[in-house]
């Protein structure tokens, strides 16, 4: 029995929602807990009621949405994403999966159709972190991964904390952290990434993500005037920088890896100062764990190479995310919902972070990727068609119903 | 007849006038037109006064103290320098030239000498340029480098202009700039460079200054994520800075050129996006001409290279100060200077800016230098011996006086 998804209702949901916050530039500003935020979560809340829904809300303001199963004491299978978006951000990312999850919830509804297992739509807190650092912390906490006292306390620029914050948009929930259990997490995501556009292919099965390391590295030469001091006599933090970061450039494309200088601060600079002292950050990715420790080893061996002979260089590794496999089970599900409808797929690997990477760790886990135009996210400009928007709520629906059972 | 400065005395006011915007560390942060440089320029303005001068302020705040000659029509032997500091500066940049020209006026008036041609003692207003851009703009206006409308006109960071800065500490004089014609100029200034100290050198005798280019680069890639956007795809405005700036180093250290990238901006940064933007600016000093017309040759050349394949550079020259030659006749009274006294001395080129390069087109002009600890300054730890300072002041005591005759 094929069980088709609305594809206008998806779109015209998308384009209504993308008001609350949305940009005079066609973007989307709703930094999460702020009162736009507030607004997508009435709307979602009720949205999810007038479908028989039953909607609760934890410590953290995730926001679990139950569709009931036939068999009541079953662990539901999940859907969902995030509402919450970058300060100048678009329609989609994260969105899509949340309101892909609320069509397919629609779809069962209209069709009278009631699964074996309980399906639960959730809406994360936060994936952003733009607001309140880290990213993905909710979904963190969720998963055992972080602290909670960590997500209450994090502040944001004007000191609110997230706690006051989530009290005073009124989604601070009294379910417990982790009390509801997942069956399985299926997440609809924009790909943010250029690959399924150049491949013109429909849909990316999501075998796992990268593994992340990120760095602040700090370097000190000796700042001193750019006329009076020869070349021979510089202490140069600036070039000490520009060849560190050119020789990871280049080991990194001998094994594949990715690597971003994405901060880079002269503390005090001057046009006419050589730089004392560089701070930047070092974001290196890769599927896999040994590639990343060769990385950060060249990195260390070029902290006592000639290139460093004149400056010291300190580097702290502030973040270790390991590859995410996901989990097989649920990758073929995906795989046979493609299948199905004859989209044309390939296997592929996140290289952004999700809530459901967190999510892997406690539940079998897999993402369902669309193609956005040029891989542009986190910005005003991201934008993806109808046809890939329905294709994916489709799958997504197809996925989640051959988990449930039906 | 040899007439003797009184090193003690020198070094006294120095230490003194080190109080006026005194810091902590043992720096001095007068910036340009502040309560501090007002009330500095009150005790320089009286001080000079007792000693029997005529002080003259003019448009933009430079103040003359013309102490009197014999011949009383002819155009007056210049010295001096500055009074302002940098934020973070010390006890002696700028200071030295001024002081020790003081010490020259006292010396003589003590001695009740009365030279043939007269003398004017002069504080350039804001030649570090930290407060009101441009540095050395009083100097260059009054040499017709530069209009006098742009000094007034220039902004700090709290929008008051260089105009209302001057009327309120009331320094704004009636005197018309340039009205004030120089016999020649001598000034006493610390190397803010390492090479007298390394060689053990008491007197550097000045015979010019470095060409100088100053130019504003932008660099435009595309902004994007770096977990999911892979290495061939990018278009990273920081790794094409980074090649640009050792490129150009490159070259500069097969030319025996100095090249300085101080300032380095990427908006917008985060560290997990790839720098779609980055403006840096770029500082090239060498004494020939030719050298530097090659540099900007190969920037050039740069742009329109494999480097900047993947982004757009543009490159914005925004300053060319000439090499300048010092006059030749003032050059040897400070060598006849240095042997009377039979100090160490070498002879040696500017790689900073002084407000006497833009005397130097008006007048007959040269320069004294004497070392500085580590070749370090515009810094709290600035520093000179005394003996350095009286080495320096005798000097210029005893070349303005053959200039001026006696």
């Amino acid at each position: 029995m094929a069980i088709d998804i609305n594809a206008t209702r998806l779109w015209e949901t998308i384009l209504e929602t993308a008001k609350v916050g949305g940009t005079h530039d066609g973007g989307v500003r709703r930094l999460a807990l702020s009162g736009e935020d507030k607004t997508i979560r009435d709307w979602f809340c009720a949205e999810c009621e007038k479908l028989g829904a039953h909607v609760e809300v934890d410590t953290l303001g995730n926001i679990f949405a139950h569709y009931p199963g036939r068999s009541s004491g079953a662990k539901p299978v999940a859907m969902g994403s995030h509402l919450d978006t970058q300060p100048t951000g678009g329609k989609f990312d994260g969105i899509l999966g949340v309101l892909g999850g609320l069509e397919v919830l629609r779809t069962l509804h209209e069709n009278n159709i009631t699964p074996e297992k309980p399906i639960v739509l959730v809406d994360w807190t936060n994936e952003e972190g733009a607001r309140f650092a880290p990213s993905m912390g909710s979904s963190a906490a969720f998963a055992n991964v972080l602290p909670v006292e960590e997500i209450l306390s994090a502040k944001d620029r004007n000191g609110i904390t997230f706690e006051e914050a989530l009290e005073e948009i009124g989604y601070r929930g009294n379910l417990p952290l982790g009390e509801v259990e997942f069956d399985s997490m299926f997440e609809l995501h924009i790909e943010q990434g250029p690959i399924l556009e150049a491949e013109e292919t429909t849909i990316g099965i999501v075998t796992g993500a990268q593994g992340m390391r990120w760095y602040d590295i700090s370097i000190k030469g000796m700042a001193s005037h750019a006329g009076t001091t020869p070349m021979h006599l510089r202490k140069d933090a600036f070039m000490t920088a520009a060849e560190i970061s050119l020789e990871l450039r280049r080991i990194a494309l001998e094994e594949g890896a990715n690597v971003t200088i994405g901060e880079f601060l002269i503390p005090h600079a001057s046009r006419n100062v050589i730089p004392g002292k560089v701070n930047l950050t070092l974001d290196i990715r890769h599927p896999e764990e040994a590639v990343l420790d060769k990385l950060e080893q060249a990195l260390e061996e070029l902290c006592s190479s000639e290139i460093t002979a004149t400056t010291d260089v300190s580097v702290k590794r502030i973040l270790d995310s390991a590859p995410i496999v996901f989990d097989e089970t649920c990758i073929n599900l995906v795989t046979q919902a493609v299948e199905r409808r004859q989209f044309s797929s390939r296997r592929i690997l996140s290289g952004a972070g999700h809530d459901s990477v967190n999510i892997s760790r406690i539940a079998p886990t897999v993402m369902i990727f669309v193609p956005c135009e040029k891989g542009i996210s986190h910005n005003p400009a991201e934008s993806i068609t109808p046809e890939e928007a329905a294709a994916g709520a489709q799958v997504l629906l197809d996925a989640v119903l051959l988990r449930a059972g039906i």
